[in-house]
């Protein structure tokens, strides 16, 4: 898991060199066919990168976006009319079943379908009319790092090529991810801060709720926290409750919008007794140097989700070891999950 | 709370008796506007009504439908082509900002707006061109109980209405409410069993994982327990491995394909350690008695989730209860939370 995470500033670097050509031509493929409505189907890690590429879609693309719910379409055989919709699955591996079979029914139906996978000869790429490979080569860890964040980038270059662009605002997270992979020293000293905790919850909004989702999965699945995501809006709204002397938050606040959006939210939090750690950039006040994960500054927000997941995914397997669990052998998980 | 779950059964009534002829009108506006997607925003309890909804639309009415991230259309104010576009916002209250101009902008950009509340003179129902009242009578309890399944039912009701049914085959959850309101035993029996239980991980499929969300968040706000849902695919993928003694899980297992997709789930779970609760009918085998929530059998699974959460709703209260917290005054909630 350490060495798949430090991986990550080469991998950007190699799917910005060798991954954009093969994106471009699937995203012309996507111009053409006139697409009105975007449905993204995953599960686990690769629905973070989903929801990600919700924003994208919605934000950057203007068209409407939803997250499918697989079984629908498999276990109720619903034969939804299609037409218009682009359906993206999103899988690392390519090859649980009913991810196959959800986009194999979504193409009957009318249909465009992509499949983002890690895996080009897997059956999701194979059912797919259309494929863009990830590119971040063969990921041994149970839990998923580099093989998020390429999905990550892919989607954001087919979006950025949809809109025009050649992905080259994107070079700046290649330098980010390197500082960030050689910071261990902050990412130690918050674990320690949270070694104790029974109860994290991470928040975040707009582009940094999917990395709320994905640091809370990786809490649980190497170091058994009890760790829930919500974003900032939602904590609002019922499960602020929950939190007392044992939990902890950490708060995802990067620069932009999303971030200005969780002032309201620090402020409640600030309120309670909650230890409270805060993922940003410009975090330069004394009082948060032990519980502050600094980011890089500068990046464009909706590229923000590529980098500030990393001290995360740090920071997931620091407290695994800190508390005596094998990172790289979660209790009662493969890497590979077949659902039907 | 109690007085309001207790409520329950009389409110389908009322709801079947005087609300079909209203929902039926807006369904006649949304037949008549050619809708191809339907996307719904909602926060908090009513956010798992959206997501019930969410279902009903794909299976039902064999269209795509997805869950809006509000914040797109307002933090970072975009305006996506929503032509042919059902925007439905759900609200108890019908007052937070933020969905009220999510509303609007999806008005603007093109969608048929409907909000469905319990406030027909809230800013929401204002802004909406056709609005459905769900007719839970006032609600006081700061936890959300019978405006969720008064949601529920109404939203059933007008995608029953668009099918061209007429409600009559919801008529048996009146019945079915009202055994499950009156048997407190189980419920009891349950609590018990869970009462030391610090981390809980609630699991349904299809129609029952908006039930798992809800149960969840009722959980969480008034007993204080760290609990969780998890679509039982999505458990599978990660979260299993946070499972330990200490934990417990409660899976939903209703008649029907929900129900019968959660076996390969309840497998797993039994290979572990953990304590398991089940809700469901048919539940019969002694060793299962003191952790089962029976739900009364025969109803169409598209309804069980307007009773199966009811003794969810009992347990959240009793739990609340023993453990020295009162049900009625949770912690660092408001009854109406704003959010921008």
């Amino acid at each position: 898991m350490a060495r798949e995470i430090a991986e990550q500033p080469a991998m950007f670097d190699r799917i910005l060199s060798n991954g954009r050509a093969d994106i471009a031509a699937v995203a012309a493929d996507v111009a053409a066919a006139g697409i009105r409505f975007v449905v993204l189907a995953a599960r686990g890690t690769s629905d973070h990168a989903a929801l990600y590429a919700k924003y994208l879609v919605e934000i950057v693309l203007g068209l409407p976006a939803g997250l499918a719910s697989p079984s629908t379409l498999t276990a109720y055989g619903a034969r939804p009319d299609l037409r218009d919709v682009l359906f993206v699955a999103v899988s690392q591996s390519g090859g649980s079943p009913d991810l196959v079979e959800s986009l194999t029914t979504a193409g009957q139906c009318g249909a465009l379908t992509l499949a983002v996978t890690n895996a080009p000869t897997s059956d999701l790429a194979a059912a797919a009319r259309l494929h863009i490979d990830v590119l971040a080569g063969r990921e041994e860890a149970v839990a998923a790092t580099k093989s998020y964040t390429a999905e990550l980038l892919s989607l954001y270059l087919l979006v950025d090529a949809l809109r025009g662009g050649d992905g080259s605002h994107a070079r700046g997270i290649v330098d980010a991810a390197q500082v960030l992979v050689t910071d261990t020293d902050q990412v130690a000293a918050v674990a320690r801060r949270l070694e104790g905790v029974e109860r994290l919850v991470v928040t975040g909004r707009g582009y940094s709720y999917p990395t709320a989702r994905e640091a809370a999965l990786k809490l649980m699945e190497t170091s058994y926290i009890s760790a829930q995501a919500f974003s900032g809006a939602d904590l609002l709204h019922g499960p602020m409750a929950m939190l007392q002397r044992d939990s902890a938050v950490i708060a995802i606040a990067a620069d932009g919008i999303g971030g200005t959006a969780m002032r309201p939210v620090l402020d409640r939090l600030a309120e309670l007794e909650t230890a409270l750690a805060i993922v940003g950039s410009g975090l330069a006040d004394s009082a948060s140097q032990k519980t502050a994960l600094r980011l890089p500054a500068g990046l464009p927000e909706e590229l923000s989700p590529l980098v500030e997941i990393i001290p995360l995914q740090m920071l997931a397997r620091e407290l695994a070891v800190a508390r005596g669990v094998d990172p790289d052998a979660p209790r009662g998980l493969r890497k590979v999950t077949k659902t039907w």
